[in-house]
């Protein structure tokens, strides 16, 4: 497989992330497709770690979604992810390979197979092949560190041109406390849901169903607001750990004041990594962000934005910097929602483009194409029917999405 | 405008379409966009004429969709098509627009303005500057021939990269009639409903409702079975008139028995349009027919292989002759439509790839490269729930699809 070239949108740097009392890390190479690079992760989690997951709408969900989905809830002492081969439609063997996974790392980490979940990415319908992950447990075992952030980052990348990380610090009554989050995807990304890997570790103290909502919530306003193509994985996993090593006072419910800050901080940095992705959407050369207000509501407004995230003829003029406001209306007209033609505003990098159903006459021509040329693209649009609004991610349409994905296998 | 190399899957040779009594067409050049081409197309329809009409779903119709969506039912007297631009999202001025384009093509023909029927394709937000059009009609009167089908195909074309025409002849209660057609449309083309502009012509007898029910029947079979990007435009049409020259008995009903051969005949004429537009996909190097059975029911299945059809991983990997049923797979997990993942059988060119939720034993990864690298690929899925089944057209997604569209405008 060639490489492909850095995204132009990278981050400059890399943010370090800290330790997180509870979880060690470690990477390793098991061979099964990709060489001189780590291809497998483990993290360890202390005792008592509660876990939390949101996993992909698809109906052929891949073999280490559905091991995940029997044994959420449960309390997780450890996370193996593989990149290379998804283990999805892998039929009984499948099934196998997961559990024979999850005894390997249990055995290495004194734990239960069912405290260990599982992520894979890769190609579909391969075989994946668990006794070279298995072998490679021993030794990820004596490599964990607390440390080994950026490398999890970069051994969980398939496509994915730069590895996304984030973290926050926030407070829950007073007491400090820290979340680290990693991520994957760069193509077969849309929203409904998590559409990617990403793996989340905190050290709060928070019980299972808190946990569970507060990821729900920020997973509505940070990954489920992103698509690059439309096309929803088999794999979609977010998982969020919390190992309950901070100090603090674990609240009852989800919508706890005490909450506020954490739920922010939570927000925060699952946006940054659902926009790292979108950043490195394959072939991507600008982010784009799409806002829609007026519609009827919320939901409306969603659909609305995907629908113009996902145009192929809006992405591709966005590619060729043509500020081809007329496909931004083509796509909220085809979007199936309700939408008042005669009152519809585009906006371009925040200046009005249309109104009373056709363009303005003062609308500059120029000053749009020059924001399309910029790698931070904004669109905005109010539809004049009511008050819901949404903003989704995206990026553009180039040759090296066809570049990518013509020769992904070979 | 660059222009773009023709289709590799445009046919050899263009079929002749004979003379319709009742119809006589002229093209002409407005310059409105296009230069050393014709972009107009006048028709003119014999006092009497039925018209039937199928339009966009869009929330953001066009000018002339509109105008035909007002006077449809009412006989037609003639047909005004231009190309270049598509005078959609044009407000009031738009509307002025459509009036002074009639009322200029019913001066020429002595007849009423709403008994012209309007159809404009291009660039999207740039008023139609009507008095252009007017302007030729004189002109194009005096140029009307029962010949010019082949010359109306070219003059309403856009991005295609050759003109669409299809004929045939039926009998209804003995007597012979004639069908003609010309479409254009090779991108912003998606179902639900028409996804770009077709006009047909018949001599045959037929009450205004009968020909609305037949035209909507067969559109079913033909339009609404393509799919090329998703984009559904805001000026899809499709108009189907009789001009009653034909000595056939007018039935009463559309589901009478003598109208068995004209139904067949009829969507003949549109399906063979629909997979030339397919053929004429922006950047299209194959046709790809997706079948899909087994589902829930029809409309279930349509769902289905529309998500195949439209998924852009699956088109790359087809445009790369990468025969990565996965991605197949993937496209049926997100459709949102029940599927049985254990009994799911993807075809490739016939062959059966899948069984039992995973990849086939005998499954010939050769044989399934060498069908995707010709130029009629065949996509099947059973997808194992119920009875249901579709078939959709659509083309592989390549490097052209970009260069088209990322500088349409420029």
């Amino acid at each position: 497989m060639a490489a492909h070239p850095v995204s132009p949108l990278a981050p400059k740097t890399l943010p370090s992330l800290p330790a997180i009392a509870g979880a060690r890390l470690a990477t390793g190479h098991s061979g099964m497709r990709y060489k001189n690079r780590d291809d497998l992760l483990l993290i360890e989690l202390a005792p008592g770690t509660k876990a939390a997951g949101l996993f992909t709408q698809s109906s052929m969900p891949g073999a280490p979604v559905e091991w995940d989905r029997k044994i959420l809830g449960k309390p997780a002492r450890g996370l193996v992810v593989n990149a290379g081969i998804a283990n999805v439609f892998t039929g009984k063997a499948g099934l196998a390979a997961v559990k024979a996974t999850a005894e390997g790392a249990a055995k290495a980490l004194g734990a239960k197979a069912n405290q260990i979940y599982l992520a894979s990415t890769g190609v579909i319908g391969q075989l994946l092949p668990a006794e070279k992950i298995v072998a490679q447990m021993p030794k990820l075992k004596k490599a964990l560190t607390g440390d080994g952030w950026a490398v999890a980052a970069r051994a969980i990348m398939t496509t994915d041109t730069f590895p996304k990380l984030a973290t926050a610090t926030c407070k829950i009554d007073g007491k400090r406390v820290t979340i680290n989050g990693i991520a994957k995807g760069s193509g077969m990304i849309a929203p409904d849901m998590a559409t990617m890997l990403a793996f989340l570790v905190t050290d709060a103290k928070l019980p299972t169903d808190v946990l569970q909502a507060l990821l729900k919530s920020a997973n509505d306003q940070s990954f489920n607001c992103l698509t690059v193509d439309g096309d929803t994985s088999t794999s979609d996993t977010v998982l969020l750990f919390a190992t309950g090593a901070a100090s603090n006072k674990a609240p009852a419910k989800a919508n706890d004041k005490a909450l506020a800050d954490f739920r922010r901080a939570l927000t925060q940095v699952m946006a940054e990594l659902a926009q790292l992705i979108a950043k490195d959407g394959e072939g991507a050369q600008k982010l784009v962000t799409v806002s829609v207000t007026g519609a009827k509501n919320d939901a409306a407004a969603r659909v609305i934005a995907r629908a113009i995230a996902n145009s192929p003829l809006v992405k591709t003029a966005i590619a060729g910097a043509d500020a081809n406001w007329g496909r931004i209306v083509m796509a909220v007209g085809k979007s199936g929602e309700q939408a008042n033609r005669d009152k519809l505003v585009v906006t371009i990098g925040g200046k009005a483009v249309t109104s009373k159903g056709m363009v303005r006459k003062d609308h500059d021509e120029a000053a749009a194409t020059a924001h399309f040329k910029s790698d931070d693209v904004r669109i905005g649009v109010d539809v004049g029917v009511g008050k819901g609004k949404a903003v989704v991610w995206t990026c553009d349409l180039t040759h090296g999405y066809i570049d990518i994905n013509a020769d992904y296998r070979s």
